[in-house]
């Protein structure tokens, strides 16, 4: 079978490509050829056998989303994404590759579609900014989308098309809302929600870290290999329980700011969580303060999607996938 | 003031500029010039002393949107749209009009903003089209959007947009979800809704209607003069208390096809209601059961938001503002 990622280049689809070439399929069929897309060139990946193209595309320009699914690749993960900072400082360069670019990729599918009846799976990875405070703890599955960014404005109106060329019958979608994934893996960077990841992943190595916000700060997390198996769970499974309404909050755990740090203290011991240097922002408070605390993500748990059941569980992911087993 | 009107050639749009024009202002300022748009030629109104342009414009052809808004016009009414079936057959048209023309005169908007800060209000006309079955009756304002058309997915899209650019201050925008129209006024149509008006406004003119449903269906209804009343209500208050969420559904009249033919017994009598002829349709019944069947519209009530209170009521404005005052 032939699979296309886009946005391979990102954290997530170097970490899918690496599952997908470890596995050696999806379900159970064979994968023969990859197709990797990321608006810089992917790596190439090693150990695989099959056909292996990657290259360097920006989903938004005219004719890239017709040169991927030309060789008709029966499941595109599209992952690619503005980051929400990002989307949020330049309105035009989001709206052109989180909204444009999403709908030229499900218009060039739709154009072979008509063609011969080509109707592939799109997993797509969206996300909790779909949802803005008001909201109740947990948040329920129908639950409405006011996203408070532009960010999260793009990737509500990506599922709402998502949902409709899904109905159409022009291809198979689902929409995976995505935790913030914790511990993300590599350097420290400037997103409000990298704290999240740096209070443990840098105690974890010796590192100091900065912590912006009180303990007592709620949000919804999920590992780096919960998200992968998510999108492969969701490239596998029978999508017709699913319904007219593609996109699914993914199950996580909802923990507190204090909380991680207990868990970290449980595995790494006070001298980790010494590491932890209190300087309060009050920018970072507001951005956080208008996130989601949790989810039931009922739908997504009964459709077999699975995710940590702690944070110890969270930060244990890291230490293997990411330290070899060993911490500081 | 100087007011646009986007559609103003349909049965709203024409109703809105009547009102108006008889209203000689908006809120508390005075009517200076009128711009009334529609893909075809809106009629000149009668009795207006200010200026008036009324011109054919595609809201979707390059440039159209940009026209519009040149002369800055404080308030513009969003009515224009490719309706639910046709949005459905001709899939391009439906995205071309509803979402690419929506987000045009946003953007028109947003280039005149970036120049001098130009912020108009914006009252766009959503539908209850952006909900589907299966949902709690009633509806209650925090329910996921969950389309079953194009056309309703045009319209949630639509909505997300107007919330992103009003929270980014382009302008000040409000979605009204309307209710199902009833009485519509004028000829039968092949409108899966039409039999919801039919079955009333043929009677009262001694004319016979089909009935394609069971007496059991039930669905929200507001008059054209409510639904005129909410674009007018939406273009005056402070839309400070709607917060981020900008759209609203609409109060209407939660009624079953049964209670509607018992309202027409009550005013236009048994031989009214022997007029009424039951010709069961399975498509329409399959159409209409996907259908909201009443909101609790707490959100809209709550902002002076007012419908009819009983089906005796959407009558008795049927006949007063199309009928003037004699039934059959």
């Amino acid at each position: 079978m032939h699979i296309a990622i886009i946005g391979a280049a990102g954290m997530i689809g170097r970490k899918l490509t690496a599952r997908l070439i470890a596995d050696g399929g999806l379900g159970s069929r064979q994968i023969t050829r990859l197709t990797l897309v990321d608006v810089i060139e992917p790596p190439l990946p090693r150990g695989f056998t099959g056909k292996v193209k990657a290259r360097a595309r920006d989903l938004s320009a005219p004719g890239a989303a017709e040169k991927i699914i030309a060789r008709r690749p029966d499941v595109i993960f599209h992952l690619a994404a503005i980051v929400s900072g990002e989307a949020e400082l330049d309105f035009d360069k989001g709206y052109r590759i989180n909204l444009d670019g999403t709908r030229q990729l499900f218009e060039a599918i739709r154009a072979v579609h008509a063609e011969d009846g080509y109707r592939p799976r799109v997993v797509f990875t969206s996300s909790c900014a779909v949802f803005g405070s008001p909201f109740p703890t947990p948040i329920p599955d129908d639950f409405h989308l006011t996203p408070l960014t532009s960010y999260g404005t793009q990737k509500a109106i990506s599922e709402l098309l998502l949902a409709d060329y899904t109905r159409r019958g022009i291809f198979d979608g689902i929409g995976i809302r995505l935790p913030t994934i914790c511990i993300r893996p590599g350097k420290p960077n400037r997103a409000a929600s990298g704290f999240f990841s740096g209070i443990l992943r840098e105690p974890l190595i010796g590192q100091e870290a900065v912590l912006p916000v009180p303990e007592d700060v709620r949000h919804w997390h999920a590992s780096p290999r919960s998200a992968v198996g998510f999108l492969i769970h969701g490239a596998t499974i029978d999508l017709t329980p699913v319904g007219a309404d593609r996109s699914l909050s993914m199950p996580g755990v909802s923990a507190t700011v204090g909380e991680q740090i207990e868990a970290l203290r449980r595995i790494a011991g006070d001298k980790a969580v010494k590491l932890i240097r209190r300087e309060p922002d009050e920018l970072v408070m507001r951005i956080v303060a208008g996130w989601a605390q949790g989810f039931t993500a009922t739908r997504a748990r009964e459709l077999g999607f699975v995710a940590e059941n702690s944070f110890d569980e969270i930060i244990q992911v890291h230490i293997e996938d990411e330290l070899e087993g060993r911490i500081a």
